[in-house]
């Protein structure tokens, strides 16, 4: 993956809604997708090829918290460069189509809303949404989060 | 983590609105947190307990996402006992508290509601809501996840 850190890291105000961001890109392989399967998700659909061909997934599919993980890296690494890190309280995901072997992902993020905290006076929240995308432009992972966000020091 | 699998998994037709289930229970530390952050999650306060003093979290805390997937594991392996296994959809979650180095979790789900596929007979979806607690009885996370759900084959 990418290790690129922006040297600019946004602050609220510097953030607007509508605004974009993209990810460097990660590509998904099947040593990959059974590692994390192993240790967190261990049903046969996304540790068995063989066995995976009967079950709904037809086929070997990443779990889906492993697309999710792989999200917050590609975000971390630059994808999302917010000042202070990301943060997230909590948000809503879907999983729309899998994550194949071989897959290439990126996010492309939106900032959908921004709300001014009313009792801390240096952050805010921030809604965006990241649309984990492969190589075929299907869209994998659907996230609409909320994050906190930091107010520039005002001294 | 137990590897207790239930003899008997549960279809559609076995769940009802209200059930409840209990996983078994992981301890988390510091190790863990810091292997899954600099996977997924590379930021301080996730990976460097001292760094972390001095940010949002105040102590060293893990992912979001870390506890997600221990989530998964805990109850794919016995937590919520469904025939064809845990497959979701998407939902909403929140991480009202942060799980921190020494945590022991549990998960407690509830069937909320049960929507038959009017497209597809052999299948539909459950609402569960899953709350991982710490051993202090914290709601580290809260998740209510669409996951699809098989009847019975009726032959």
């Amino acid at each position: 993956m990418s290790t690129s850190i922006p040297a600019d890291r946004l602050y609220m105000e510097d953030l607007e809604v509508g605004q974009r961001f993209t990810s460097a890109s990660h590509t998904i392989d099947e040593a990959q997708i059974k590692a994390f399967a192993s240790q967190f998700d261990p049903q046969p659909f996304h540790t068995d090829p063989a066995t995976a061909e009967g079950t709904f997934f037809k086929g070997l599919a990443a779990s889906g918290w492993h697309t999710a993980a792989i999200t917050m890296r590609l975000n971390v690494e630059g994808g999302l460069p917010l000042a202070g890190g990301i943060i997230g309280a909590g948000g809503e995901i879907g999983w729309p189509n899998a994550t194949r072997p071989g897959d290439t992902l990126h996010v492309e993020s939106e900032i959908l809303e921004i709300i001014p905290s009313r009792s801390k006076p240096d952050r805010g929240i921030a809604v965006v949404e990241s649309r984990t995308i492969n190589q075929r432009g299907d869209v994998v992972q659907l996230l609409k989060a909320k994050l906190v966000v930091l107010r520039r020091a005002t001294n």
